[in-house]
């Protein structure tokens, strides 16, 4: 029997997870100040490790599995890159850490990669070896699995980049340093910009904000919204191109209003997706919250 | 000691190779009706085959290798999808023939690919494990090696689609039934499209006639070749950003104006690829005419 921490350090929200085997015992959203850095975030999982080890009558722990939003050298478990948030995070000696203060494996991933993994052990993609994730929330994040087998690429960034595939050749500047790329027409940064030229309040301005608006019959909020589904859908049929999958999974935080993306993107898909073999499936997450922590404690295990 | 046959059947030339180990001994262009199917294409081969081993003093070989511009499931040597020309090969029994006819060893692969990997044994990316291909023509093609393995996908159409990324998402309806493809913005299928829109003579319009004209400042062709080199520029971004390789190879008969070409993509890929790790190269074609016939012979070798 092996009990593993396993820790998903989401873009806006951090979970912790302890699993006894592949049962997920108990699972925690942790609260931090938005303004902590990797070390003092770490020292706050540090307790938790510590009260989820207790609370299970346990002394020890296996395994650590930490995902992250950013390019990760997962075999010598090293952030090579990360938002400006967590920028410390590059110098900080993770193997180090769980070997002196809980004298066990540590597993990396980069948290799309995560979820994906989730999402084919226990989610959505159950049993399909060739899949495509696409993760839409403050940034869009992508993954793809092909034969059963993470896509890395030399430097680990193979697959990771979805939101960043350029699909506005003659577009706008994206934060990433590129230009027309998927965010910069469908992700929360954005969604000022696309309210000013939509002629919607730019005050208060989000995803929840305009679907709703949308629902009750507002024209701009339906008009930003089709151009921000489209984006995505361009999105879906790149990853599609690039990966060649069975199916393309779609979760994040907007997809609370998948009633109204799925149709969309599927639309799409069926309408533009090359694919002479047949049809590639679009689903929703399945375990959404908890994808990445089922698939961090999936990588413990055939580690 | 091996001989092998490699057979390029390119989307407008037929090539032919003998090859001795790994020594090229003799290398021809096939001329054949344009209209002529599969199968009588085959025909000629045979012929061809035929007067080189003899040419050779030899009474028979040891492998085949033949490419082509289609979608190919390399594992039974079954071509899936390819243009309307050759639409009788996708029942053509490619196995039976090389056994049958020649009482040899098959080996078959997508064009692009084959390309990469002559690229990557005797070309531009030798030594380098993590390369991509754009070969710029009738159409756009690509390939994708990681970690010194071709890409396949599950259904063989992995690294190979580079010319149907998305780039311009509001954009035209492409020749594959998806929209705002690479191809819809520079192949030259669309150039008839592009010169009546810029003003330019539809007549004759060739990549050929345009880099001439622009040579001589004609600003017409001028405009129309920066939208091509534009577009192929994305695709370059989104063929770095799914396969995150060290080097970008391009080839194809385009490239023949590579002095204007080579340094527009490199300026694009430096400003705009999201490559934390350093700079993606950007490098012609070594071996052009010849390159997926040495692809095809490794992959003999190798088989």
């Amino acid at each position: 029997m092996k009990n593993h921490i396993v820790i998903d350090m989401g873009g806006t929200r951090l979970k912790i997870g302890f699993f006894r085997d592949t049962e997920l015992i108990k699972c925690k959203v942790v609260s931090s100040c938005s303004q902590e850095n990797f070390e003092n975030t770490i020292r706050i999982f540090d307790a938790e490790i510590q009260s989820l080890i207790e609370s299970q009558g346990e002394r020890s722990i296996d395994g650590i599995g930490l995902s992250m939003p950013g390019i990760i050298d997962t075999k010598a478990n090293k952030i090579l890159s990360i938002n400006d948030k967590y920028s410390d995070a590059v110098s900080f000696d993770l193997n180090a850490w769980a070997k002196e203060h809980w004298n066990c494996d540590l597993v990396t991933e980069n948290d799309a990669r995560a979820a994906l993994v989730g999402e084919w052990q226990q989610g959505a993609g159950k049993g399909i070896d060739n899949l495509v994730m696409m993760t839409l929330g403050t940034g869009i994040g992508g993954a793809a699995l092909i034969e059963g087998k993470l896509l890395y690429g030399k430097n680990f960034q193979a697959g990771c980049l979805g939101g960043h595939f350029c699909i506005d050749f003659q577009g706008e500047m994206c934060n990433c340093g590129s230009k027309g790329c998927v965010e910069t027409q469908g992700s929360s940064w954005v969604l000022p910009n696309l309210a000013k030229a939509g002629n919607y309040p730019v005050e208060g301005v989000s995803f929840k904000k305009l679907f709703d608006d949308r629902r009750s019959g507002n024209q701009a909020a339906a008009d930003i919204l089709k151009g921000c589904m489209d984006a995505w859908s361009a999105c879906a049929i790149n990853l599609i191109h690039a990966y060649d999958p069975e199916m393309l999974i779609i979760g994040g935080g907007v997809m609370k209003s998948a009633d109204l993306i799925l149709p969309e993107i599927r639309t799409w898909v069926e309408k533009y997706a090359w694919t002479p073999w047949g049809k590639v499936a679009v689903k929703q997450a399945g375990l959404e919250d908890t994808a990445a922590l089922y698939g961090m404690n999936y990588l413990l295990i055939t580690n």
